[in-house]
């Protein structure tokens, strides 16, 4: 039996992932006097007289929505709510196994920014905070600076800056393994959606200076008229020297490539005319830039993927659960840059130093111990910036 | 320690009462491959070729939302949604333990009716049936309607049906008691809020014919001008000698009291003028419109309130589980009529005819067969008249 029939099955089985359960019992009429009427009206009261209690008598503190609107799921594409929520109850298990936050899969009707933020702003009351998930660039940029804006939880879209986080930590101990510093090192970034824009700012924030990043069309540059706000914006502070040309000329010279977009992006040869102990992150999912053993060929030091079956997995399975867990332990008001940052210095510290080498960049994605050490130095990041309600 | 502390206490120390669980297992990168990605992605495609498969592979057949906008709960009122949140997490918990239904509490931010109507519809897609909760009168008649409407799945105001079901079995075996019949026998009712009008058409459709309502301005009476619209429909139906005055002048000579008012709204005096055999209903919560006792000096037959420290608990805990776990079953696009009236009668049924007394007119609330066996008679009834998707 092959994956996709497994899969089938387990879901099929299963009937969906993910359940609601009681953390009380009810079994007589005592404890439903306790847990429903007439002991509950007490408890409504005491919130009612001072809002923040929500976070002590209900379960919102512990609670985030994984929101989508299905327009852009995995590799899949536009596929639409109903067919994205196998993958939102797929995170909601993980937020509960790694971080131990309760997330609950909301899969929106419509597609339109305005309908999304609206609804998102109507659900709110309910939630500790909102996990933004495979909605399309760029009205992804405005959705969550919006939300952000309004609502006085954490916002975080995680195909932003999940992803940028473990690509920020996986580049850290990269460039510890071939000795290169990040301020000097010639960075391209294929892909110039959610995750390339937000990589890119990331890395610049981390002490990046010289990043190219790529779209279809070739070498974002300032000095070209771009119509997409997000990359008109993130094109201003990248490719400082203006070249313009196709990602062939990009990676000429470069050291690292980051690839979030198609399939079969670059071959043995590209990688040849990168330098020496180059850094090659190919995350197109299932079917990466280029597989590890052609990048190897091509004369690539590290190479990771986004898979389980080959070596440095960059999946942002090993930021969510821990950020939100920090976030929520500190009862932060936003996930901030700072938080960001320390997530990603995390996770780049979980691996020994003297345990680092070209096939060990990351830890495992299911190691318990990440999210737990995320969480305390992510809470620590929000308290240290005063955005901590404790 | 009073039943006010222990219920604060219960809600802190477990910070509040639900939490999302997995149902599958995710501790080796296998089960990540089948329950997250690649493997999910091969159940996103299946669903997106055939939207009725999320019913086979997601949790949405087995999962609704307990929606409020906060604005009419329990007995407290316009406490808004965060302070009522204690409420719909207690339902919910309600739902799984009785149900078997996972029941996801959701709080809205606005209290207007275009705003609620378009967040529900909004989040819809995740949800195999919607349960609207706590949302005042009138407002929520039009909400529901229009979202009966609208959606393609059933959409409940359980503070009307449920307590409609609920009064109808109790009816059902007080008139067997008394051995009076619905047809012939003179009902009040007071309280013209969602409880109230609500009652009085199942009541209608269960075959009653003379029913007086009262609001807070005496009886309702369709010659008189009356702005609220379901309550001048509901006016065309009822009071069919349009009759005029206040509650104890609607009283005289009546056989049924059912009252979903406020806190001592009669007095024993007022049961004396009622007839032989009178069944009292005082349904508000905590304090009922008469005490049992004050009710029984006064020559009632057969008193039921909502509370549990008392015989005969008039609670819509006894219909709302069952109801939607039949709905559930049964795929069923909408809870209609029928499948109202099959609970009641399956209810008033679970109480054997020979056990039938003063005492006895309804099963305990907390009786786990009773879900079970609403739901049979439940989804039976939706496959009946054609609304089920099976």
């Amino acid at each position: 039996m092959d994956i996709k029939e497994k899969a089938l099955g387990l879901h099929r089985q299963n009937k969906g992932k993910i359940e609601v359960n009681s953390k009380v019992k009810v079994e007589s009429n005592e404890d439903l006097s306790l847990a429903y009427t007439p002991g509950v009206a007490e408890v409504c009261r005491e919130i009612q007289k001072d809002e923040t209690l929500s976070y002590e008598d209900t379960n919102k503190g512990n609670m985030i929505a994984v929101v989508t609107d299905g327009s852009a799921v995995l590799g899949l594409g536009n596929i639409g709510s109903r067919a994205g929520m196998p993958v939102m109850e797929g995170k909601s298990i993980l937020f509960k196994e790694l971080g131990g936050v309760d997330a609950f899969p909301i899969g929106l009707e419509s597609q339109d920014m305005e309908d999304i933020i609206f609804a998102i702003k109507q659900i709110a009351p309910s939630f500790g905070g909102i996990n933004l998930e495979d909605i399309a660039a760029p009205k992804c940029f405005e959705i969550e600076k919006r939300l952000k804006a309004e609502l006085d939880i954490p916002v975080f879209h995680d195909d932003q800056h999940g992803t940028a986080i473990v690509v920020l930590a996986a580049m850290i101990n990269s460039l510890k393994v071939v000795n290169k510093n990040i301020s000097s090192v010639k960075i391209v970034i294929n892909g110039a959606g959610a995750a390339g824009i937000s990589i890119a700012k990331l890395l610049l924030r981390a002490g990046a200076i010289n990043i190219i990043i790529c779209d279809r069309n070739g070498i974002l540059n300032a000095e070209d008229s771009i119509t997409n706000s997000s990359k008109k914006e993130i094109a201003q502070v990248t490719n400082l020297e203006r070249i313009s040309g196709n990602l062939k000329k990009a990676i000429l010279g470069s050291d690292v490539f980051i690839g979030v977009s198609a399939p079969n992006a670059l071959n043995t040869d590209d990688i040849k005319t990168m330098n020496k102990d180059a850094i090659v992150f190919a995350m197109a999912n299932p079917t990466p830039e280029i597989y590890p053993g052609d990048a190897k060929l091509g004369g690539a030091r590290i190479v990771g993927t986004g898979r389980s079956d080959f070596p440095n997995q960059i999946n942002n399975i090993l930021a969510f659960p821990g950020i939100f867990r920090g976030a929520l332990d500190a009862r932060a008001r936003d996930i901030n840059e700072e938080m960001k940052l320390a997530a990603a210095y995390t996770i780049a510290k979980l691996v020994p130093e003297e345990e680092l080498n070209e096939e060990r960049i990351l830890p495992k994605v299911l190691d318990k111990k990440v999210a737990i050490e995320v969480a305390k130095s992510v809470a620590r990041a929000a308290i240290d910036t005063g955005i901590s309600r404790l």
